[in-house]
């Protein structure tokens, strides 16, 4: 399962909105065929495993098939992988876990029990999970995962109080970053930070054939038609205040407007999570600025920071999350360490909060 | 020497101002003897190693003594350890590093040599340096090592506004922080601490047969007569400005009372850190506040920060050290990151400035 796990991830980038899923034909101790899901519409990791085996000559007829995921029972932009695995005449199949997409939910092993395979799930099912951590937070809360991305000092600060802030961590923390967005479905960030830095905000240290979505927190439409962030075409620019006249020129740039206002003429941050999770987002990047991210925040919208903290002090300086004084403890926002790893000289740490699933580390 | 550093390990607490040392003597691949360095002016790890495998009925003419430090040659408060291993008819001495005191310094290794026994060194040095890093820094620089603890949360800051704090951290992480006290020659705190908390500042969380020196900044001698950091004696006040009365009343309380202004009628702090050396403190462990941890940081007094982090946030609040406002990146304090644990909840980070040593994780 751990080798199913390491073809699963094969596919990081590239599976959305499907899961990441891997497969690996197992016979006599020997494996005779492995393979991933493709992109979105092409072959899922069992089918391509079963191409796998048979383009190395090997039949799979009484073989077992360990797959990360629960085979799919249904017809979506492919056929079902279980009436494939059913045809291929395999023994056993071995599922990480069972699918928590409501289309499947357990009909996949069970139509492989009818057809007399022996079908098992459970093994490494955290670790599967966790490969797949914005699909079940799709699946079970119609949400994605928000990981929220930032980088600091020792000391908690972002930036000096001039706004000079281009080196805090080292390339190879940077270049880390780029890994987190590529695997995300969308990445969001705030006006601020676009008129601050001006960023593309696009995957460019690490290879990928897939761009994600880029989205823009701009209440009062901000945003100059020829920021780099619109380069490309179809980012999201979420407002509160409609502009007729902007958001046709932002629309000449190939930029989707949405007008998603709350009650405080600002952008209802909760709702643009609800949108997000029907237009099949997974994982949701934030790399935002002080004020997006103390809202987010604020709002309960973060499922996980990843802080890369370098080994520096910057004394008085901006710190990380515009967050209210407390006077009392009670009002703390508290979180639980799930990894933490040496990336060049800076400390990459991924915290979650409540609610989120449990450590694996 | 894995298993001589652990028994060097269990003298941690008590063998100041002298370095940790254990030893194990071996033959045919069976350990024989073994034992580590006691109290100032009590038995060497060789004499206790010698002296174990004696009560043990085991002769170990011909064995082989591994020892974290190279024996010491001369007549200090005990006889010298390289003496009784010659008289004692070892066939050979593996040391770890060689001594850095000057009165051995290699003396040690060449007295074994000359009485015939097969005497190296070099073999896990750097464990054995990180052992005594304290002693090193004395013998070398004339200093103590000075560990600066913090507790902060993730957006690094120590406390509210109102200076609500105590629970910041779990209970593991502050029983691990008594650890690093209890290993320490002296603990240092400043007049801002003892007035805000009236803290102790003495080992509880574990056992030790010996209590740090408790050492007090106090430039205008604000402290009351009545606080719990003088109670049972010995407490060091150090002050920039005298008042006969105050330090009458000081030393009615056992405390000893030292005067080392500098020019701004503050107390001078590489001063003390240079006096502190002459009273053979190895390790300083600083248990300070916001103004005292910057102005320690500032003057370049620190070579270690032991920050423990709690998973959470506590928005707008006080910050962990106080240190100016910089215009330019390059102004900013570098550390390196030497070792990151995970202590119940919290996570324990130790970063060292440039010029101590290397990292070994």
């Amino acid at each position: 399962m751990q080798l199913a796990l390491d073809w699963a991830a094969k596919g990081m980038f590239i599976t959305a909105p499907n899961p990441r899923v891997g497969c690996v034909i197992v016979r006599d101790g020997r494996v005779i065929g492995a393979g991933h899901t493709l992109a979105a519409g092409q072959a899922h990791a069992e089918v391509q495993a079963l191409r796998d085996a048979a383009a190395r000559g090997n039949p799979v007829r009484g073989a077992t098939a360990y797959v990360t995921l629960e085979p799919c029972s249904h017809h979506g932009r492919t056929p079902p992988c279980a009436d494939a695995l059913v045809e291929a005449g395999l023994a056993r199949v071995v599922a990480a876990m069972e699918d928590p997409n409501p289309l499947v939910a357990g009909q996949g092993m069970a139509r492989l029990r009818a057809a007399g395979i022996v079908a098992e799930s459970g093994l490494m099912a955290a670790e599967a999970r966790e490969m797949n951590i914005g699909f079940f937070s799709r699946m079970e809360r119609g949400l994605p995962w928000v990981r929220m991305k930032a980088a600091a000092s020792l000391d908690g600060h972002t930036a000096l109080h001039n706004g000079r802030s281009q080196w805090i961590t080292s390339q190879p923390a940077r270049d880390d970053g780029h890994w987190w967005r590529a695997r995300a479905c969308a990445i969001l960030t705030g006006i601020g930070t676009v008129l601050e830095d001006d960023p593309q905000m696009t995957v460019r240290a690490v290879d990928t054939p897939r761009q994600p979505q880029r989205i823009v927190i701009d209440s009062r439409l901000q945003i100059s038609p020829d920021a780099r962030i619109l380069q490309g075409g179809g980012t999201l620019v979420v407002a509160a205040q409609a502009d007729a006249a902007r958001e046709a020129l932002l629309r000449e740039r190939g930029a989707e407007v949405l007008m998603l206002p709350n009650a405080s003429g600002k952008v209802d941050l909760p709702a643009l999570l609800r949108e997000l999770g029907r237009r099949q987002v997974n994982e949701l990047h934030v790399e935002a600025g002080f004020k997006l991210n103390g809202s987010l925040l604020r709002e309960g919208c973060v499922d996980e920071l990843l802080l890369y903290l370098a080994p520096t002090l910057l004394g008085d300086a901006q710190g990380l999350f515009d967050l209210p004084r407390l006077d009392d403890l009670a009002g703390q926002r508290r979180l639980a360490f799930h990894q933490v790893k040496q990336i060049g000289p800076d400390l990459r740490i991924l915290a979650r909060f409540p609610g989120a699933p449990a450590s694996l580390s």
